[in-house]
């Protein structure tokens, strides 16, 4: 009875590190482990620089394993304290703390010259491990709600770029053709895409003075095109803004338009 | 009698499978063509890379034809089913619908190596079929209409444009001139407007510092410009979510237009 | 008596025909004019392209002297109708309409080979006659306004943005140095300018680590600058659309925030 | 007595030109500072570059050495001026002010050719005295408070686009590899950023197909993506356009936010 008792006061202790990060010690645990994730994602950048893997690539790999260990040990104390373990396990973030831990231990198990490179790829997927930053603003939350909410109209302005990229691709690729490095459809339509996006490599550019013409026209579509995105997550984020009136009207005088916080009519002074 | 009954009583049919999206089978039709559609665009953008050409090509214009003829099926029975077949058949994507099957059968018509390549350039308009997606989604009303109420502004914006790049394209014509790749005014123009939309492909690039501090300016500009279609387009969307104009018209004076919280016309004073 | 009246009929026509736009013969003008602009504008251009040049040259040359005419007897018709003569020929567009006929009569004045390439210089400035187009839509008055309006905050943004690539541009220059391309202060800002506008050419790039660390800020500033010109010039529209309502108040209610074509209060219904 | 009447007295008179713009004296003062201000940066610019240094460099050192000499006596001038002297030298415009001046100086104590390219660098900094132009337009403070009340939204806003760039650069390290030009990650994360901004130089540029795909993917995101920050910016603009709070408080409650329009307090119900 006592110890499961002392246990449970261990497991919410746990929890209360871990999970909340209002107390002083969760609040130190959530820096300890923001700077233990950019460290390891910066010793699995430098270990894929050559000069620098020729030098200090064994400590790397060290230095891999022991914040491998660091995770795996918090990966298993959010699983013990954790009140519902396969809720976590099967979250967004519970995937992900896995999956930053996983493709170091799978390097025991597949060996080999021509399976070391899989290896890697799997471990370089550690880098996810970054996604774990955004959790711990709460920011975040009402920007996400914006996207959320323009997401219809996102979807289809998506849907409508894609058309016209398809298109003026098809037909860039026939004005232009094979000899002016348009060589295949799908070539030409990535053409479309990093020039109506603005980007413009120049790795692909047209030649033909009717290609430069169409062009023309892809750059100014692109130009103003992208007033759409921004003209709806503005539209969103100033509706969100203006969200906080409430709809209760006054019980004596009937204004409305009263703040959230008002417990009086702003008109006639009567309590709402 | 009883056969013109089951007759219309079949074009019914058709026409809810066809032209509504609400039932199990207007929903199934409706998402079977859309995944047509996709493939048969996926089929000509393949065939267009000469690598998969050389294997797959016998299989991905077999498959064309059997596009083809799946939608020239649809093709028809939207004639029939519709109760304005010319309606329909001059609308704007009854024409889409038909340019997307044309090209295919006239390769029968029209042969000769020379004329193959014209056959091609028909065949690939079939890739205005992807125009068909837009058909399915609502919400993009909400989009055409702020885009088409921002139109005299955007018209005002682009003839600005147009005027920028083509005194801006002579100006920098003059100065760098024919060594430095700016070999005519077309040219230049072209240049300007790559600079101005901020694509900068890099094939022409100002190479003397007056014309450097020229293609600054016009980036600054191009830069700032920006602003103007996203400030239109943000604007039209706000005053839309704002539009709280009820479509009641005044008992007493006919007008239009009042607000939702309106008690009396604002025209004539009488109670609404 | 007589003379001077018919004169005066006479002048009143031409006004009409030239200055209005809504009797029939001033709008056939106006579209014949903007014709005749577009074709002198294309003219010049054409003329320029060296190929279309050599076979075309004169009749290109020829066709600059008639349209050169047709201003020319535009111009004068314009300062005879006008009531007052000096106010237009020193107005915005009547310096513009004179610097569009001029170039060409220059050509007879200053003569010789090398001469010549001056005159070619002040003939392409004609092309600032295609900055007459903006003239024949009201609609472009909105869109200056709400750009007079932002333009403190615009001219505060455009200085911070060149203090920043100036200094930008220095420090890369002493970390890429003259081997990368980086060859002078100057050059470097020009860099900086083409990076922060989101153009980049590609023909200078950082090629050291820092540099390409440092181009990296630059660049995502530069994709957050951009807010702030799009930012101004939206609040600027979005404000002027509402500042629509009056500000008289309901002589009987008091209420406030009626439409500017309002008569009657739309709460009471009493007259405003 | 006398003496230090007159000493305070000249200290206002000195006070009045360096720190106030209003008085005829203090604008002039404003004015000659900001031309010098802009001089001496042209200088250090044309002494960067070579073939200008060849000729006019003694002049330009010369140049240097006379602008220095100014800005350290109104450096000093502003330290006695000032009531608060330690205040103004470790605020942010003193500090500068300081950086703007000692680079000069400093290259009489450090001597020696390797050295010599050190006093450079130092020298270069001057180039931070341009942030000094700022200070001169009160407009920048409206546009600094919105960026200030945006900022937690664009902290998040950047968090995650490094989130982005960091795992779409190691994805595109893994597909493209070193043959391609992706010969590390950092390198990928460079171009991930070149390309999620829009900048595109070309230096770098995807060659397989997958690659060209997820590039294609990384653009259009990152052409959507600038709506967010756009966004943001624009309704805290438009918010405090609309900030028509009072500063007024309730007399009875002490509470502050009431809105223009406001009679009553909304917290107590005391008439305001």
């Amino acid at each position: 009875m006592e110890d499961k008792e002392a246990m449970s006061k261990w497991k919410r202790k746990i929890h209360e590190v871990i999970f909340e990060a209002d107390t002083p010690s969760g609040k130190a645990f959530d820096i300890g482990l923001l700077w233990a994730i950019i460290l390891s994602v910066v010793a699995v950048m430098l270990e894929s620089v050559k000069s620098i893997d020729a030098y200090y690539g064994a400590f790397l790999r060290n230095l891999e394993w022991v914040f491998t260990i660091i995770f795996t040990i918090e990966y298993i104390a959010r699983i013990i304290s954790t009140g519902k373990p396969l809720r976590y396990i099967f979250s967004f973030f519970g995937l992900i703390d896995l999956l930053s831990i996983v493709p170091t231990y799978m390097s025991f198990f597949i060996s080999g010259t021509q399976s070391l490179l899989v290896i890697r790829t799997l471990r370089l997927l550690r880098v996810f491990r970054i996604l774990k930053l955004a959790r711990y603003i709460g920011e975040a939350q009402h920007l996400v709600r914006a996207l959320k909410l323009s997401r219809p109209k996102i979807v289809v302005f998506l849907m409508s770029t894609a058309s016209i990229v398809t298109i003026m691709g098809t037909i860039m690729y026939l004005i232009e053709g094979q000899e002016n490095g348009f060589t295949s459809i799908p070539r030409s339509i990535y053409w479309a895409i990093v020039t109506l996006t603005t980007v413009g490599y120049g790795d692909i550019s047209p030649q033909t003075v009717l290609g430069q013409t169409i062009a023309s026209f892809i750059m100014i579509m692109g130009y103003g095109l992208i007033a759409v995105p921004t003209g709806i997550v503005t539209t969103e984020l100033v509706k969100m803004d203006k969200s906080n009136l409430t709809t209760t009207a006054c019980l004596q005088c009937s204004a409305e338009g009263h703040d959230n916080d008002a417990k009086y009519c702003k008109f006639c002074g009567a309590k709402l």
